[in-house]
């Protein structure tokens, strides 16, 4: 089949939020908060319950996306969408229409399903890299999370090996126990062999993205790129502020007293906002940002919205970043 | 929406036996192998690769088994098709189709993608069953696999839970820790208010169905109706046979001694193949399938063929197996 | 080194209530609790906080029970004892220990520190017992329960060749997922090769002992011994009529009406009890006996007394057992 | 209970090298290889097999290890000894004997046979260490290795928890998933109230120790003290050189290009090691000893001696690593 050329627009070093899709009483994809809270410019990844959502509504919420996007004058900015699907042969429909709908890369996580079939033989979990990527008109991130794919870890030998045969991979994000190990490994592997990162079929530099901003700090002094952390949802100014410090950090070698004692305070707050947020999911930032912007508080079913008990519980777990948040929000955002 | 009426052909306690869905080298379903394989006589299932395939090859599959069914005389046989989606809107689409193209029952797993925040709160995962019962034209069995749910395990005062609240729920399937503790439990219960089971939207018996054929002959005696279990794919007239044993050894109390070593040989026999076969999945199977009977070797990706030397290796664990089999083959199956 | 001959009790088919350790407020173990509870006659087992105790102390609550329970005319009433170590050394250790301390059995699980290392060759769990076997002078119980050996759970096939090769093995314990499908095929290989578990160094039968009471009802059809349990602590009468009723069903073929009742109302009351008293574990148990009886609460640290919020919560739980229980207390014990 | 003074030296930042333990053919302990292994100059600590050795034999290893670094002019040289036992009592006599043998420091494992109870209610796991840090006359070193006890994990909470009420803890070593954003957290409370590590009832510094070498560069960045690992037993010319060379990048703010080179190849190297030894443990890395040293190649058991095929898998997965030892060997062992 021939595949349609696109032009994407490449991805840039930085914090991405993972928007969450947001549903009205019916049940119905809810556009209004989405477009609310797309506004907040560090809003730019989509992963939102994807595996809730029917193909024509992947499409949909795209397009929206880059119409909302462009609307408000951010034609640059870039749209990861979540590609992965249940197979092989899915995930690569998700890819092509993703990028038919507008999307600059796609993102995949390993099916569940057959996980342990999958374990056995981790030729198949390079297999579907190597499948997905050559089939896809856009880029591909690849996306360890265990704890959403059945407990399945990639390590950094069989990233390596995608990497070497997936030109069209475009970088990683780990959101996986020794994560940074990783990183430190891969990256050692690309300053022996630079073509594992430069043969591209893409014109921007490989990411190595974070999976939790719990560890931002050494993450970008180890060779990382940014984050795609769900954190920004709640606080977009301090993960923008964060990833500012560290990129100052590295570009001048050392940061003023006042800067570093900002950074690592900083750094502590977003960290353990994110440890605590993790049982929560889906369903505990739904609460926040209902409370905090009047979103739409449900999830898809089968998930189901969090009780008033348990929600405030994570809203006082959430205060102080949210108080972080108040006082950096008009100093930060104000000079994006 | 009006639902539309159907009527279903009641599900019986036996043995059933989950098809594979065999694809050609184009990854395109084979229906050549499929037709050769439905027509061993106790193939009435439907798990092969579900999460494989798109909304219309589920239904095309079971037109297909439905057709090839009433050609060949058996217009009573039901057909059950798993339905199980990664929501359940899609789970409730899928029974309405699977209703529309001619399945009997709808099998309901847990999807995995959510697995952390669905245990967080089991209300989630008793709703999720009582949503798709209530929608479904046809009747569900709830399906309890923690090994492809990304281990997520129902306990039994859940699916008691389900059963009160859920009256078009139809059966569970077993394939988990304890189910034998389960079903004596749930079973107890039944005694203790007939209702549990009585007040049913369909017309046959509620069943209780081993998802392991390993343990049938306690199973059996404690209350249980029959199995799912792969193992009738390859060894159909054993897994019948025992079946016939068990069932007589109710009827009528005791067995022969001689009847009484059949059951136990028998039993021993496809215990020790059904424990060696579970790490195989899939891969295995079809493997096997391929070596007995030509159909066609590959799963769809992510999942690749089996290679020789581990295909071979199944092949030797399930040689007493197969060798039992061709020893009842001919009186068993003649019978039926 | 000449190893002394110990003549030892035969073990019997039947319920053992793995007694706890009682210890007072200075954390010494408490024998007047010891003593009252180790009266309730199905008390002859031993397993309580053992990893809590010294070599010392071992020794002395071995001889204490012997003690009393000759004092009590219970001359021939078997004492098993735990002795599972940390090295294969400890093991043998506590096993001769044991035997000079009045113990007729020892009760071995695998130690938990390099469980790791132990999964990566099971020929090293399989020379464990092995060893142990040769080296005790008191014959021994493989006791396989993965929640307490962190996750090493022994299959058939390894038990089946620990059988093979220790004589002085005398049975088993299973109190893990599958344990009646572990049965069902030792059972069957018992019945292919009967030197299997004839060729003992013991002159008692083999025995298969249920680490769960919750299956005791199919784990005695399909040839099982009775059970080491924790709810006979609780609910001794209960435990024993349970084991009677299963022990009259298989001789005599088939129960009464009233009995079949009886026996499922028990099982059931007790399934449920020991399937909620699982979380709670001694912490619950010492709870449970220290509201009844007046047993001293505490376990040894690290594991602290329940507070009364969780631990009421464990009595409700138990509330079904102790009322059946006391319903039959009088009736049942007064015949043993 | 009068407890004697101790003076102990101090604990300061670096590479520890946890000594195996040596078995000879009879699973005595082999103090020949001990001894030769002792003076390799970065081994100070120990933690090899402690599960296996009697309470008599961990006394004579410190001793022994005392008067041998004594001997070779190294008076100054701290002993952290393993003390960590099966409940808080045994830990407790751990170290109180470690402390009459000559050890400066004892190290802490969560016993692992109690772990589901243990999990249930943290306030155990806090008080276990507040309890031996109490009574141990020597300070005590906090040691979270979910591995080795039964997949307990304790988070930064618990730890800080512990910290604030045990003045005599003196460290920490992490080798669990999140570690580095464990000391991040943990370092930003120390921030905000130094009273945290300063109110310490020793004089040096509190430490925190990696678990892994294969993080350490950025453990290092982040706050981190030094790594207590397995892979200086076979590279420590390799470990130091890496722990130089972090040290100095902290104190000048950057390296050279050279050095940042050499930085990044010796972490690469030992982390690909370190990852990959992980699953051969303490039989892969006495494999390697012995063929590197021919130091004695047993485990106690049940542990067995690797067998040559695995054996020298590992080896050849270890090459880079001896290959760059070689290569250092000379340069920095002479410097120390």
């Amino acid at each position: 089949m021939p595949v349609k050329s696109y032009t994407t627009r490449p991805l840039t070093p930085g914090v991405y939020g993972p928007l969450p899709t947001f549903f009205d009483d019916e049940q119905e994809i809810d556009f209004v908060s989405y477009k609310k809270h797309l506004l907040l410019p560090v809003c730019m990844g989509s992963l939102g319950e994807a595996s809730h959502l029917t193909p024509e509504e992947r499409i949909s919420i795209i397009k929206f996306i880059r119409l909302t996007l462009d609307q408000e004058g951010m034609q640059n900015r870039a749209i990861v969408a979540g590609v992965g699907g249940s197979s092989t042969r899915e995930s690569i429909r998700f890819a092509r229409d993703a990028a038919e709908a507008g999307a600059d890369a796609g993102m995949v996580i390993l099916p569940a399903y057959y996980a342990a079939s999958l374990n056995a033989d981790p030729e198949q979990v390079i297999q579907y890299y190597v499948d997905i990527c050559a089939a896809s008109p856009i880029p591909i991130l690849l996306y360890n999370f265990p704890a959403n794919s059945a407990g399945q870890d990639m390590s950094s030998d069989i990233i390596e090996e995608i990497m070497r045969r997936a030109p069209n991979l475009c970088g990683v994000k780990l959101t996986c126990p020794g994560s940074l190990c990783k990183l430190l490994r891969i990256n050692s592997s690309v300053q022996n062999d630079p073509s594992l990162t430069s043969s591209r079929s893409h014109s921007f530099p490989f990411l190595f993205l974070d999976g939790l901003i719990a560890d931002l700090t050494p993450w970008m002094t180890s060779g990382g790129h940014g984050t795609v952390s769900g954190i920004p949802n709640f606080a977009p100014a301090a993960g923008v502020r964060l990833f500012q410090l560290c990129t100052e950090k590295s570009k001048r070698g050392k940061l003023s007293g006042e800067e570093e004692n900002e950074l690592r305070m900083i750094q502590d707050t977003l960290s353990r906002a994110d440890v605590l947020a993790v049982p929560g999911g889906v369903r505990a930032m739904k609460y926040a940002l209902h409370k905090m912007h009047g979103y739409s508080l449900a999830p898809r079913r089968p998930l189901l919205p969090l009780g008033d008990e348990e929600g405030e519980k994570y809203m006082r777990v959430f205060k102080p970043m949210l108080d972080l948040e108040g006082s950096l929000e008009k100093r930060v955002l104000g000079e994006i």
